[in-house]
């Protein structure tokens, strides 16, 4: 039996999750016996609940191809989580009956965790409404925080850039420090978890290299404790590298972003957890300071991704496709580690149900005993993560990404669907 | 007559300084009859008054060679400007006294346009205290404002790197904004001149590409035109980008960043001028917003520095040093545009007493007439300047940059000088 299948992108898009992308619909142009059209959701899955269908078999192979190499979402990706099947019935009564109406019957959906529930209730509702529909979770997310996989697509490329961006940056610093900046400090994501953060310190180690403080989301901040730490670093250095996590934050549970915007340090101000720990810095040691925060660029930097991450995002795709034609149900390709030096990957899978809604945070033994730095059992973890590079190709010196026509499927079905 | 030569970085470092570095020391070891060692002041031009030299002779090739692809400045760079010679006539003189004791007769000096006003003194001094030395400038900043040359080492990769960036979150953006953020702001340098936020401009054209705003400091910050643009711009393409200068400023001067700070519109906060725009963005327009400030990310991400800014950045250094030999004095080499397409470039040479102290700020005709664009005049200027990519070696994933051995050379002078 030949059907459609679907695919939709979710949250926040990575520099790699287009790759994933090219897996699934190559793949699939493969099997062309068992798998009709590929159809994608314009605006990941509220396409699917408004019937909103890209035909992505009318875009050239070299346009797929090119989605290898190219950031963002190439159809839209949403941050629209859909409720419990008891809340929310129509919904997935819908998204099945849209799926029913375009002869869907693979369901592809690239996100975090829960986009994974996502899935798996996708799959349960189908089976109960007599149009069961092989639903298969594609792992994506630059925070790095979803269980059993040893690691998430999109991850690799952003710690690379940040790991990349402390070592050029702390050589500027480090130029300048006689007579002008002291202390960088570089803002990055991950709002729960440090994997992020943690990824700068790969650009250097020992106290001398930078970075030399890292601002976990894990560890609470202590003032008086890195205030003393920068003043060393500086004394002995003459500057000081900070890296922060947008997620870190006060014994309380408070964000130091928020806490800065709420006059904890005395500095009414707006702005990320960068610039209150400038300010601090400023007031309470007086250096001169300079401050970046990377935000979008980090996890759109297709330019300096990972090569190993561009593989497992493409194998991602590609494996979820083949799993499907093998008759595997409410799964999720997972990456396997098999050795660290010289680094060996697999991809294994997974029951959906184990890892919907389950955040994997970085573990206490990876971050150094004094809370400002990364353990050696971590650099082993994290370090084949960024290896390699895979340049986009270029023309007149900007890289040449992708543009899909992004050509709309007809309509099947009447009625608007109300988004809620 | 065989004399050592001096060398030293001046101002803020750039992802391609030390490529002239490179330039001019392979050029003096290919003249070991007339050049003898190349010492580098540490720290710049404070190596120079402090007698704190380095000896790059014992640096092996390979550290030279790698110098090429190393971001900030090897040797130290300092924001130290020398007062005029009436002003201040003992660090002039306590400069000639340091080249006699390390019989110094030649002068590179990699910077702006202070250096070069600095360099020239030094070659009058120098002959006025009977100690004649050879001096000549080597063009160098980010903010490409220096006059006569064409444009300046160092921009074009900070151009190249906003421009990527610029491209690579408008992907982000605009895959997200049907439920996520609508107006991206990116923070870019240029205090004075709004070269680097042009470059922004090559990432796209026409009204529905990325950056959508662009605001100079050129431009007098209008509110209300900004605010209905944005509106317009979202309406249209349902996300908005905006490249802002850091020293974007309201018709009376007053930049923005600091009228933000106090509290020119309702919000008092410390922090950039981008943070400046989302306040503005989000009160007066309610849009969810997203800023990154790229700060020295910029000016050291030499992982994607412009293949023609590198060959640029050598030639000037090379040139340099051939000029030094073939008895030229107080000049500096220019870059001469031949051709915008295909680019074609050539080294040539400019009084240093035409350069100094002078700014190119960006002309009007580069600006579109509403202000918020470039023209085609000014992306035929642009364009050649990213051209072509030069990526340093990796190791296991990150850049193999350089690391000097740095090794002091003997002091021979009695008694310390004491900076201002």
């Amino acid at each position: 039996m030949k059907q459609n299948a679907f695919y939709a992108q979710s949250g926040g898009v990575t520099s790699v999750i287009n790759a994933s992308a090219c897996g699934v619909i190559e793949t699939a142009r493969r099997h062309g016996d068992r798998i009709g059209k590929v159809f994608a959701g314009r605006n990941g899955i509220i396409g699917a609940l408004t019937e909103d269908l890209i035909d992505t078999s009318t875009e050239p192979a070299s346009t797929i191809a090119a989605l290898r190499h190219t950031p963002g979402g190439a159809f839209g990706s949403a941050r629209y989580k859909l409720k419990s099947i008891d809340e929310s019935p129509a919904e997935y009564e819908r998204m099945i009956e849209v799926f029913r109406a375009h002869d869907i019957g693979y369901f592809f959906y690239n996100g975090g965790g829960d986009s994974m529930d996502t899935a798996h209730k996708v799959s349960s509702i189908g089976r109960s409404l007599g149009f069961p529909v092989t639903c298969i979770g594609i792992p994506k997310t630059v925070d790095n925080d979803l269980p059993v996989t040893d690691n998430c697509p999109g991850f690799g490329s952003v710690a690379k850039y940040v790991a990349i961006s402390t070592m050029e940056a702390a050589l500027d610093v480090q130029s300048m420090a006689k007579t002008s900046t002291k202390v960088f400090i570089l803002e990055v994501m991950g709002r729960h978890a440090g994997w992020i953060a943690a990824a700068s310190g790969l650009a250097g180690s020992g106290p001398s290299q930078a970075p030399h403080l890292i601002l976990f989301p894990e560890i609470p901040f202590d003032r008086s404790a890195f205030l003393s730490r920068v003043k060393d670093c500086v004394t002995r250095n003459e500057y000081c590298v900070v890296v922060v996590s947008e997620g870190a934050r006060l014994a309380d549970g408070t964000f130091l972003a928020d806490a800065g915007a709420h006059d904890a340090f005395g500095h009414a101000q707006l702005g990320g957890v960068a610039s209150v720990i400038a300010a601090l810095v400023r007031s309470e040691l007086g250096y001169k300071y300079h401050y970046a925060i990377a935000d979008y660029l980090q996890r759109s930097a297709r330019h300096i991704a990972a090569r190993v991450d561009v593989e497992q995002a493409y194998a991602v795709g590609q494996k979820a496709v083949e799993f499907a034609l093998e008759g595997e149900n409410a799964i999720m390709p997972t990456i396997v580690r098999e050795a660290d030096e010289p680094y060996r990957w697999s991809i294994g899978k997974v029951a959906l149900g184990r890892v919907a809604n389950r955040e994997k945070k970085l573990p206490r033994s990876f971050i150094s005993a004094d809370g400002f730095s990364i353990t050696a059992r971590c650099r082993r973890y994290l370090a084949p993560l960024i290896g390699g590079e895979d340049y986009p190709p270029y023309r007149d010196g900007l890289p040449c990404y992708a543009t899909p026509r992004n050509e709309p499927v007809s309509a099947r079905l009447t009625g608007d669907f109300m988004l809620k």
